[in-house]
């Protein structure tokens, strides 16, 4: 069992990079985890919603092909359940505890997430209301995930 | 009339420093915003209610030198009022049409605002109901204060 971190884009700048990095170092102190990120599609100048459709449907594709059959899904949504960190960990703790399978996290690309995304999902989480810049937020994600791991392994990180 | 954002503690991290004045430079092309960051407080290991009461009216001390009678001023508060990045961007407009004053964004240490903050502040401000890093709350903040001005001034950068 371990966890997923799936996105969509590879990340250009540097301190999103090395923050990601260290976050990852962290949460494999306690769990293994592993992050994929799937390519995204090139996206035209003038893009129409039927394209839009396209691209993100390409981009859940890939997304699926690295999601297993019983793994529990939480697809970052903006409108969706916003939370606290201690809600998170304790939900964590929930789905470790009932599921034998891989936990996997998907936060979309600049685009956002298909459907068929959120359809499979299992839980809908929301960090905030607010648009983040895709490597921030996913740089938040691993930061909750480190800091839901902290708490429930009574660690010094959150107070 | 300008941008402040107020914080306590010097940032250790690069990654989260980089991003920071990647964020203040950016603002700056719209808006003249001033970063000051106040010295915290030395913590005890053991620390009481008391005494991190005492650290809390020592920082807000320091915070309230920089800030101006008629400041506009916005706490960043994590019970307080969740907005979407729209939602900010018409605050800003609405504050910069109405106050001819600065426009003050306060965040708090690893330890929090002191009450005098929050009580001197004209809004309260809560990006997300999760707890973040404090070096990783200040990048979320100079970016949202970006984008909701790049909003503002129909900048591509929001989509």
């Amino acid at each position: 069992m371990m966890i997923k971190i799936i996105s969509v884009g590879k990340l250009k700048q540097k301190a999103f990079v090395d923050l990601i990095n260290d976050y990852l170092k962290r949460i494999n102190h306690y769990l293994k985890c592993q992050e994929i990120v799937v390519s995204d599609e090139p996206e035209p100048v003038q893009i129409s919603n039927k394209s839009l459709e396209q691209i993100k449907s390409k981009e859940a594709s890939k997304i699926f092909k690295n999601i297993n059959q019983n793994d529990f899904v939480i697809a970052l949504i903006i409108e969706s359940n916003i939370i606290s960190s201690e809600t998170l960990a304790k939900k964590i703790q929930q789905w470790l505890n009932t599921f034998s399978h891989d936990i996997c996290f998907i936060i979309g690309g600049s685009n956002g997430l298909h459907e068929s995304i959120y359809e499979r999902a299992n839980y809908h989480l929301s960090m905030s209301k607010m648009t983040f810049a895709h490597g921030l937020a996913k740089v938040m994600l691993c930061e909750q995930i480190y800091r839901a791991l902290s708490i429930l392994n009574n660690g010094k990180y959150h107070k």
